[in-house]
């Protein structure tokens, strides 16, 4: 296949990968429908019925471009947060603020701080910047905020991330080491604090806006992709000081964002009643989850988050023969850790009881046909 | 207001620039509200009834990520354009394949040309990568193929823009020249031939597409976002040899687009009868904003676009005069080139006959009151 022969040399150096194969793409490859989607931590109980009101309403304004600025969104963003506007960026989701990130911080050789199996998305930025990525292992399943401290102070990196809660252990930290950890980074050091989980955790889990948003060097990313049921709308936003906000602004696509899906977050903002709705029932799927895992003799880790990391027992040979026969045989899709040690478990994620039934059914079956194989 | 300290150089010299303010940034700037909203090229025919169902229809899958293959779409694609789906990247509009091209191919201090007066968000990505622009005037209110040949030879340039038709005069080349022209360049120069008005166009402008197909040195851009009527979605894509277009792949946002846009590009493509019936609206349009001009005494610039270039006949300051007293006076929102001699021009979008109806009403007195002032 021919190419352009002139890309950059960091262009050419990298492969064409993907950091996720996408539910569509695995329903291709096997020639079976998913019907249990449980896989990209989305929301199966959809979004609000006044967000399919909003989106209905927006559709005859497709063809405008949205507002390059965002207005309304940072608007009600920052009324519902006690923040200002200003402290406000808003991208398409998550992974665009994350490379955006990248970009504003990450050259050639430049070393950028994770956790050894953390979000592959943030890493695939960082080798497309040609950043060195420096890995420092989960400990007991959680992110390791000391050992994240001394690499970054060690590799005088300028970049670390941080989910909290984490993905794809679904653990979490207090808001106090949080917050600790935040302030004994060098100023230096700019902290992505990845919060895309907050709306399920232990409220002590969550740092308050206000103790962070004075700090230059820290960014904390949210979307409306996970308990809002919006992943398919492409909305996140990024929290930090006016002046870190506004970098963005010289490098982001202005008119990146789709107007139907800008309407939807709005919407969705505003029904706080639907979302007190919605993750009740994420924590009850939680429940059922981790009881169905019980049930099968495998041991569910407790999660702050849409989905729950289940402990198989072995090795990511194992973990991952029960990710392909959920799917091949029973069309069930749930994904897995990519890195040891956390890949001997599986990952699902929340969704409504007809999908939990499903895997109720299957799972049985599955781990039995490979204990006799 | 104090930012993160430790942004990269590249970064930290960029201004924190928009490339076009948006119309409800204007509305909020001057406190009043658009009446005619024929400024930013978006098409106020709005997208078909078949399109609109079908947003409604995807409303309820929002909560679900977008294929990241988008496997759909380029099928679709490709058996409208005769070519294959490897052939094709698809991207949030053309701004962000723009911004993804540019960062293909460019570092800091190389060179890129383009014509002076061209699109802005090109340069927006050029500049935000560290490129250097090397620009050639328009000749005639037409991009000078001559001129763009011998800059990037001159310049050993690896990348050229050149938008046919073009914006923001509306002027066009026939397609043997274009096919030329590519020809002409060096393989190791990269064209951007940006076809973003392609469904206006008269068919004798527009290249084959097997005409540049197999050239890995030539990335045609297209969007929903004109004719399409579709620019608040943010749908646009890319054709070029199989090798470049997997260059994409290395750098894009993989879950970058929206779900719902997707499945109204894919909408809007299976209803060609409604694209036949728009693109007469604009042609219809056109007219009517000549002929407007010309009954105010200044002079339209014959258009292949869905907008129409008019010389107002002195200087940046009287056009820009205009574009100011419409929107202050009446809540008309146009446009003006930005280099001169195009804005000498003003530039005004088509739309439907309740906007130009407005414009035809107010431009006589907005002259008037320039003149007398």
């Amino acid at each position: 296949m021919s190419a352009f022969s002139r890309f950059t040399p960091l262009v050419q150096s990298l492969p064409a990968t993907i950091p996720f194969v996408g539910p569509e793409a695995i329903e291709r490859q096997r020639g079976r429908k998913i019907a249990a989607r449980i896989g990209a931590n989305e929301s199966g109980f959809g979004p609000a019925r006044s967000v399919l009101r909003a989106i209905e309403q927006a559709a005859g304004e497709t063809w405008k471009y949205a507002d390059p600025e965002n207005h309304d969104l940072k608007q009600a963003l920052a009324a519902q947060l006690g923040t200002a506007p200003a402290n406000i960026a808003v991208g398409e989701g998550i992974d665009s603020l994350l490379g955006q990130i990248v970009r504003l911080v990450v050259e050639p050789g430049t070393p950028v701080v994770t956790s050894l199996g953390a979000y592959p998305t943030f890493n695939y930025h960082v080798a497309g910047h040609g950043g060195r990525l420096v890995t420092t292992p989960y400990v007991e399943d959680r992110e390791d905020l000391e050992g994240l401290l001394a690499a970054a102070k060690r590799e005088n990196a300028p970049l670390v991330y941080f989910a909290n809660p984490d993905n794809p252990m679904g653990s979490w930290w207090p808001a106090d080491h949080v917050i600790d950890f935040a302030n004994a980074l060098p100023e230096t050091t700019l902290l992505v604090l990845d919060e895309a989980y907050c709306e399920t955790a232990p409220p002590e889990a969550l740092p308050s806006i206000a103790s962070l948003i004075d700090k230059p060097n820290v960014i904390r990313t949210r979307t409306f992709s996970k308990a809002y049921g919006l992943a398919g709308a492409r909305v996140g936003y990024a929290l930090t000081t006016a002046g870190t906000a506004q970098s963005f602004d010289k490098i982001r696509n202005h008119f990146g964002m789709n107007r139907i899906g800008v309407a939807a977050a709005i919407a969705a903002l505003a029904d706080q009643d639907y979302l007190n709705e919605v993750t009740l029932k994420i924590f009850g799927a939680r429940e059922r989850i981790a009881s169905i895992a019980r049930d099968n003799g495998i041991e569910p880790l407790a999660s702050a988050t849409n989905f729950v990391a289940v402990d198989c027992g072995r090795d990511a040979a194992y973990a991952r023969a029960i990710v392909d026969r959920l799917m091949s045989d029973h069309g069930i899709f749930i994904r897995m850790p990519g890195v040891a040690p956390l890949n001997r478990c599986i990952r699902v994620s929340t969704g409504p009881d007809s999908e939990l039934d499903l895997l109720e059914a299957a799972l049985p079956s599955v781990l039995k046909s490979l204990a006799a194989g």
